[in-house]
């Protein structure tokens, strides 16, 4: 990832910490992937029909992170309100994806590196919704 | 858009009611194509220095509503508070985004229909969020 | 959809056919949406092991009809070898997973109405393929 | 990111090499990253009316490298023509942009760290492509 490098070049201000952003951006994108790659694993699974919670879960989470990270990268006419209300639904999805995957991560390897992905990156997003007033 | 025939053919129980719901969703295809292409639009006007704030609600209001569809698309697992979280975010980005075409409906006819479906669509989720306890 | 009002308002010169473009910019938003409602009705049935590689293909093609929507929304600096790409790819991924879901049309009611999205998209993608030089 | 982790959890056989499909997947999520920020660095651009093709290049590219980023990160029911063809996109897509890009580098340092990130990913995506039969 590129993120703190292409941060650095924006030719204007950034109402945000540039490092902080970067940290979060990244934070998603490595969430998303994680969350694409156990909802497939999760598919491949002898025992799938445990886990379509889990499963619906990885989506809707790899999808918000996706934009969530898309809204972060973008600083031309920054919206608080708008930057604030994404973030506070991609904590939750990171929440509610990251409580699936925990109740698998002693039987599979995928969930539990999943769970650590959306640990790290609701926690990111608390930081970062922690300073935008 | 065969949203409601789709809608039809869920094999279990939807918690939200199916025709509000198909119509949202239709609503939010609308509003993200309308958004992207409002976009482009701008991006090609002689004046598209004045249009930057509006090309990247165009762009934010895009990806929110499609990752919002795709949320309220999925029935499994159902958990009202991501959708509704989501849900809030969307409403957000159609309103600074319908916001933002609107200060330009007089001058570019893309900024006009775009903020009509900017506004449809806000007004469909908050209709949704009111049905969600 | 008010695509093809959209694609009217365009300020330049397109260099698709308006009334063709339209049409397949909504078959490929019929078709993404159908798919996502697919693969999680999919997740949804009793029979949820059998259906893995159905899920798998809807959600490719779900992600890749939306993109290419995009893709065909957007008119400012038109690359015809990017357009051509990209929906070749996209016929492909409607191909694929029409067949896929024609193989379960006759159990589940929501593969039946994905596949009819399916080769209405494909069709669509060849229609406008034929026309890039 | 946790590609290569989250590959070696996978259940069941890959089709394509585990380690190079990795290095591609998380190409192209610093690509497609690099083209969302450099999109909107352009937009911030007092030159702005003479990026209009390079952003629109930016625009196709992030959305492209994300979908294929999902793609190859689903394994269960591999299916090597649609890998192909999304590949065959995506390496046009990075060629495209960061052609553009590459026209602009010596005056704007987002371009020339995203035409970087666009060859970089433009070389992943032909490695895997050698190796598709």
């Amino acid at each position: 990832m590129k993120t703190a490098e292409m941060m650095e070049t924006y030719p204007a201000e950034i109402n945000l910490d540039r490092e902080l952003l970067a940290k979060v951006v990244d934070a998603l994108a490595a969430c998303s992937q994680a969350c694409t790659a156990c909802a497939d694993a999760c598919l491949s699974e002898d025992m799938v029909a445990d886990l379509r919670k889990c499963i619906r879960s990885n989506l809707d989470c790899a999808d918000i992170c996706d934009v969530t990270g898309r809204v972060l990268s973008r600083h031309t006419g920054y919206d608080a309100n708008l930057t604030r209300a994404q973030l506070q639904a991609c904590a939750q999805a990171c929440k509610s994806c990251g409580d699936q995957c925990d109740e698998h991560a002693g039987h599979h390897e995928h969930c539990r590196v999943c769970a650590e992905a959306c640990r790290a990156c609701e926690q990111a997003c608390q930081e970062l919704l922690a300073t935008i007033s």
